[in-house]
């Protein structure tokens, strides 16, 4: 993974000219940014205890402490734009002292009793691709990096789970389940670096979410070390015993404790998957028509729509970014029969446009990050942003986002798509390409925060709460939702040692 | 509802005379036992300080605070087995002081906070339905009788939610929807006396839970009166930012607050529903069918398979009850094209038997309360008791509750039917009839909850936690997992007035 932006720099890629021409004649965005290079970011000074280092070693073994100034670089932040420039500008303030490895749940378990002790806070670091300041840790704070728990550690074709290790990234566990002739089918954009346990504690979902679910929906137990001892959840699919505990765990980045082990559902390789385009009018006339397939049952595998922005750009197929058509671009993948889903598509007036560009989707359905960096490295400022809501309440949503956008950065390009749908509603997705700097774009993005929550949508679908979201995140669940997670957090890790700063805004201060 | 049993009186039936002498000839019941009058049940004394009871008056209003006899009676303690027992015995010692009527969410926030102050305990008291142990209340102890929030308050068809009140019982709910073509498609035996907020606050699952999900799967939104103030979850279907706390009230049973609104997705009421019956020679073949359609997506919307003894019996068919046949009885609902199914099913060694099975199935399907009486009436002991676990864990699961009751029980009648899939396991639903008294069903209920936790499933898949399932709760959740639930209402409800003793068990003694 490329420290300062994303994925093999093998993959990066030049901008195509018609995009250089946009972003100058439109934005008048030419400087080109250098990054710093590797070997000169600014790392904060070590302030690990010595004894808890000695621990740590203790418990992981000499080689599984690593605090060299490479391993620190390499697990700094997540990768949103603000983390990119940040490293590209030479900032390391929020590195880790020192990169721990554990090999097992017992050996979390330890660690976390350490650094209980110690008063060392812990980041718990798995593909480290959070766009939403998730991974922030500084002095006193350890990464702790689950690469070695990377196991598939069995499988069960009768109820058709399997239980995977957390430090798995997606393309090797998909990997091992496919010598069994098994999928998660879990396939968000960071599939490339993501990890299993990044998944469930960020509450992912992936681009063939209308077939597979969320993944949330793929989890059906856990172990997680917690500073204060262990749970095991998940005795059966569903339960009607009490509240249902795992869905406290996920989405809780690392705030309670750490997963060790997923028990995952696990799905057939299809024999093949159909991609194709269809063209709709406008948004409102594609989105209409996919309320109509989440509504009837007819839906595909995937299921994305381009507003009329993004498709003249043609973001929904990086690989032939700048060629865009007009309308709005639709694309389906069917696992299955595709024709309950074709004719509901029609007859809700959509256009087939053939094979091609859902193949061409396809071709660069990870390649949009990459992009991104050409962009960054072009001087502009690229960001995505995402929300969902009830079907009713979309159009309201979609305005509203836009209108904070517009409001505070003037004109930027803003592209906007939907890719995951339920019966009740769906997501939006944004992509904002601005010539305005960063602290600009911090505004704008608080700007965006409260517009959603003042229009009644979720502050994130599916890229977590982490530092970014979280006092919007706040006002979502109210004060009463907050003190629920306060007093969990606070019995589950006393000492305040797990991920701090992520999901929780710090109490009040105490009355006078 | 009947006060010492189930249903309209009117509805009562006469065993079929094949079990009357089953009853004799295997089991030596003959003994009739008479129920207790109603005027004769003996109730507590009154206890509610008269500050309170004043200030309760004033909230709700004076005829909506209710002491008189028939008002204790009638909402005193669910429908249980022992529950009915205690009642036909006249004991009313669980009864509430008083049963109180809010009639918004507002006087439900005011009465907590009334009770609150003056140390009374809550128990939130919907259709009186509960199984487990879930409304034992007794002196100092009111009913929070929800009857009087019956609104269905808006629908959203483009969205496909609708916003009901908990106290709808759900054959109101699907009238009120029913005006606008919709259904919430959630039947559980219970269904005629149930209502919303029990079916949310007990995570029910209903017959069609095959095409309909699960009431947990239903619930998109909903508000919550606590008696540290209110909260107001759902903003979109689902959301990535944070845990779902909604999967935390959902099955909370009343220990954490009162819900006082339901937004919930609702469909179009489908044109047909065909019921049919299907033979497999063994419940293991019956299952292994039910396990491919519902990995296939092949699933109908009503799937259920009585085991041999059930099938033998005819308790799958009510109406039809002691004229059942041979092998394995498998009842399949189907609201769209039935093909695939029935293609599958037959795959699967399955015999066709038609639609008559099915419609018997459909006539009689919530008839089974209304037998346990006549059945107790008969001087049987009568008890149903249900699990789930994954598919591979079924067999396991099956013999040790088996194991376990014929162990406790001699040769109890047990019978079992699966009727909730998913793609990685499923329910089982069992069904007790002894001669054996009380006192020997509960010692017997204990050894099955221990049989199950030890065999890896999970204690209850719709019935609940309530008293009765908590000890076995605790074990499956680990103390951790006690610990979050007690840190959660120790926030919400720090009195602790919400149904105590329900779900949480008591915490240890301090040490000394």
């Amino acid at each position: 993974m490329l420290w300062s932006g994303w994925g093999d720099p093998a993959k990066a890629r030049e901008l195509p000219e018609q995009i250089r021409t946009l972003l100058h004649d439109l934005m008048g965005v030419s400087e080109p940014s250098a990054a710093a290079a590797f070997d000169e970011v600014r790392l904060p000074s070590l302030s690990l205890p010595d004894a808890a280092a000695a621990e740590l070693r203790d418990v992981v073994g000499e080689a599984h402490v690593r605090s060299d100034h490479g391993s620190r670089v390499r697990h700094t932040r997540g990768k949103s734009t603000p983390d990119l420039l940040r490293m590209r500008a030479g900032d390391g303030s929020e590195a880790p002292d020192a990169v721990v490895l554990p090999g097992s749940h017992e050996e979390v378990l330890r660690v976390l009793e350490v650094c209980g002790r110690h008063g060392v806070a812990v980041v718990p670091f798995g593909g480290g691709t959070s766009v939403v300041g998730g991974l922030v840790a500084g002095s006193g704070v350890i990464a702790l990096y689950l690469a070695r728990l990377d196991r598939l550690v069995s499988v069960d074709t009768e109820s058709m789970v399997a239980v995977l290790e957390p430090g798995l990234r997606a393309p090797d566990a998909e990997r091992l389940l496919g010598e069994h002739g098994l999928t998660l089918g879990h396939f968000p954009q960071s599939y490339e670096y993501a990890t299993l346990g990044g998944f469930a504690a960020a509450r992912s979902s992936g681009q063939a979410s209308a077939g597979y679910g969320r993944f949330d929906d793929i989890v059906v137990g856990m172990t997680v070390a917690t500073p204060t001892g262990t749970l095991d959840l998940g005795r059966a699919p569903k339960s009607g015993a009490g509240p249902d505990l795992r869905q406290l765990v996920l989405g809780s980045e690392g705030a309670f404790g750490v997963i060790t082990s997923l028990r995952l559902r696990v799905r057939r390789i299809p024999a093949e998957t159909v991609y194709e385009g269809w063209r709709f009018e406008s948004f409102a006339a594609g989105t209409a028509a996919m309320r109509t397939l989440a509504q009837s049952g007819l839906l595909p595998t995937v299921l994305r729509l381009s507003d009329e922005t993004e498709t003249m750009i043609g973001l929904a197929k990086p690989e032939a970014i700048g060629s865009g058509g007009s309308g709005c671009l639709l694309i389906a993948g069917h696992e299955k029969d595709r024709h309950g889903a074709a004719a509901a598509l029609a007859q809700a007036g959509g256009t087939y446009l053939g094979a091609e560009p859902g193949q061409a989707w396809e071709h660069g359905r990870f390649a949009a990050p990459y992009l991104r960096d050409s962009l960054l490295a072009a001087g502009a400022t690229v960001e995505t942003l995402e929300t969902a809501g009830f079907w009713a309440n979309l159009p309201r949503l979609y305005d509203a986002v836009r209108l904070a956008l517009l409001g505070e950065l003037g004109t930027p390009l803003v592209m906007c798509h939907i890719s995951h749908v339920y019966e009740t509603g769906a997501s939006l997705y944004f992509t904002v390409v601005t010539e305005r700097g960063l602290a600009e774009w911090e505004n704008a993005k608080r700007a965006v925060n409260a517009a959603i929550v003042a229009a009644g949508g979720t502050i994130s679908h599916h890229h977590g709460v982490g530092r970014d979201h979280r006092e919007a995140y706040a006002e979502e669940i109210g004060p009463l939702g907050v003190e629920i997670l306060r007093a969990v957090k606070e019995r589950l890790d006393p000492a305040g040692i797990m991920n701090p700063g992520v999901l929780i805004p710090s109490p009040p201060p105490p009355a006078a």
